[in-house]
């Protein structure tokens, strides 16, 4: 049995990496989308289970313990964590699941799953990064400069990433996603099976 | 500046790799086609510097002394070999280039091009290889027994390419060819210099 990719998607705040992943998962029904565990008060439509799993802090430590947590942080006083359990019964099953996670996380993510495949979502430029948060209007200046400041030590963390995807416009991304996705189903890794049947049958 | 991609292209007889590749070549302007030299005489309608560089044995044997080819090999007491000064001329200016070729051929290049990008083109099955052997007509019963257990132990040598294509059908074996080229651009370590430039701009 052919076991699923794990398709891991980082980039700065304003790469538009979300709607990248979006797209790419409208495009392609069959790839399943990881959904993270959050402490955060759920925002106006989020709902729990699709935006993500809204856990007390006592559930989320709960996690922690219990190992069920695939990678995890506290950001500006929350917890946000991958849940392990979901994604090693997908991969099992054959079926390719995407996870939208921060730069720190994906490193940790790295290490347990070496042959996942890791994509950085980089912004066309950092002038265009800066006129989209900016843009965006609903942060503070403070927020905006935050963002920034961290946007830089982020872009140098894609040099860990096996593929850099510039999102100069969301078609071509995706284009490009769903091109790496194709071309990780050819690796020969995950052909070895089929190979082994023909020497076999020869 | 952009390197270009060495894409190098094996399989056994029969799997179909020259349909796919001039498939691929027809779908792809930019892409050239590495043009081997060879001392074997050349067929009806092959042209010198199109099908084949057609040299003499005195000529190769120059080439060989002079290490003018990436690789060569004496095949049926034919000279087979690969100009090395094109490939990486065209590597240099940045453009893509396709090398079909037979495996003892491709794991020697992939010790000087180890960024090269290696395709197995695999046959659906190895009875479908044998009929289509057979179906050309071409070839006496001792060659197609010849071919046949050739390719067992080429097939074999698909483990050493990182990507390997069961040709079921020609246009979906030329898609996932296109999707690993597409891919192989956007490896992080052919974007280096967009990173940098980014990590710069902060």
């Amino acid at each position: 049995m052919k076991k699923g990719s794990l398709i891991v998607v980082s980039g700065p705040s304003g790469a538009g990496k979300g709607t990248v992943c979006d797209a790419f998962l409208g495009a392609h029904g069959e790839i399943a989308y990881s959904i993270s565990a959050t402490t955060r008060a759920p925002r106006e439509g989020e709902q729990d289970g699709v935006n993500y799993y809204f856990l007390s802090r006592a559930e989320f430590e709960r996690m922690i313990d219990n190992g069920e947590l695939l990678e995890w942080a506290e950001v500006y006083g929350n917890y946000y964590g991958t849940p392990l359990k979901k994604i090693e019964e997908r991969l099992a099953r054959g079926e390719d699941i995407l996870l939208e996670i921060d730069t720190q996380g994906a490193l940790n993510v790295q290490k347990k799953f070496p042959d996942g495949v890791y994509v950085f979502i980089l912004p066309p430029s950092f002038d265009e990064l800066e006129k989209r948060l900016r843009g965006r209007g609903t942060d503070s200046e403070a927020v905006v400069a935050r963002r920034l400041a961290a946007a830089a030590g982020e872009i140098a963390a894609a040099k860990q990433y096996a593929y850099t995807i510039v999102n100069d416009k969301v078609e071509n991304a995706v284009r490009t996603l769903s091109a790496i996705v194709a071309a990780e189903h050819a690796r020969t890794r995950n052909n070895l099976e089929k190979i082994e049947e023909m020497i076999k049958g020869v």
